[in-house]
């Protein structure tokens, strides 16, 4: 399955010492922005083209905290249900034991000029519709 | 219902011109703090006296983008569940039509010690337990 | 002299309970960007001509910590040099004394496709090159 | 000299498309922070002990802009002045190539209780006074 590594940076955490809520959704956001450069997406020349991913709906469910300097692996599994719907199964795992840390289901639909769309490169990137 | 207005800054849009994802969940929060602090609590000493309120889980939908220099309205709805659970149902509304721009369920959980507590004041804040 | 207003955000504060040192930057930012609108900068329309204003140089004395809850007056006193520098002498202030927390001296460029530019508009917004 | 590396995240990008000047302190701080790791200080243990190290000005030139995907190496030069103050020289230097992309100079104070302290670990860390 893809995925990153990261380490924890110190400025990511808030005034309990432990990684803001917010953080993890810019760690997720990340993992599937590389997910996209691994099966060839072009950010850039995508919102050229007024095409765009747009992200409507994230479930997270918070399992253990993270602190600074902890090591992770965040991981990115997309699937599609309809002609537009496109889904992000997402964990980010402590390492070295791949303890839960969070656990995500990220729905996105994909947008041009305002619509909704189903360009052919979504095939090639997340599999044919279903 | 309990609610604060704040107005985009610049700094927290991203390379598509609209508010990123993840500072949605800073805005949810800083509108839970002030919520708290509306009602009496004070997080500083609730930390010394070693509770917490630990996210467990979050549900965002995402219905329209937000924009630099829009005023919106984030709303904070507090309910319990059980002796431990407490729920926030959230809204955020886009002035002055209050369109809505999210609405988010979190679910937390008052921990003391690192283990599940309901001390006195939660009554005080959320109402009895259900 | 130009401000605006703010309250420190819970989560604008970092580990040790205060406000991260690189939230200035974004307070100051977001104080320049309000000045803009104040004497009619359309940034959007700017950007759109291949107009940008770049920062060169950011000085920062940092003076008393602030916290979560704090008001503070954030300044934005613009000046120029020569053709292309444009300078910011900029104050952060906690209210209601106005106790001095940063001061900061920020220089900027004015930049047409990558090259030093100094459109009309300059004029209009910052006074005449001296 | 003592340096990390890492990549440049979308996320960290704004408007523009460029990091935004504010994410070059988080990265500076990172650097510190791991510096002082690596000559064994125990920031938690630290602050335990009542000493912190405080941001007290920050000079910072910004020479050419990163963009998402961008890997950089930013560098942490310690060095002593009198008995309190204590100053960081740092680099951010885009790779491979190592072009400069932002120098800064950071001055840090030790201070204990609220009071400028020189503990003997500061000698061990930075060197010693001069």
């Amino acid at each position: 399955m893809f995925h990153i590594e990261l380490t924890v940076r110190d400025y990511e955490c808030d005034q309990q010492g432990i990684v803001n809520n917010a953080v993890y959704l810019n760690y997720l956001q990340y993992a599937r922005h590389e997910f996209g450069h691994s099966v060839g997406m072009d950010w850039l020349e995508l919102t050229a083209r007024g095409i765009n991913l747009v992200l409507r709906r994230a479930e997270l469910d918070y399992i253990r905290p993270l602190r600074s300097g902890d090591r992770v692996k965040i991981t990115a599994q997309p699937s599609r249900k309809g002609l537009f719907r496109l889904y992000f199964k997402q964990s980010i795992l402590l390492l070295p034991e791949e303890n839960p840390v969070l656990e995500a289901l990220i729905t996105a639909a994909c947008v041009m000029d305002g619509k909704p769309a189903a360009p052919k490169d979504i095939d090639a990137w997340f599999g044919p519709a279903r």
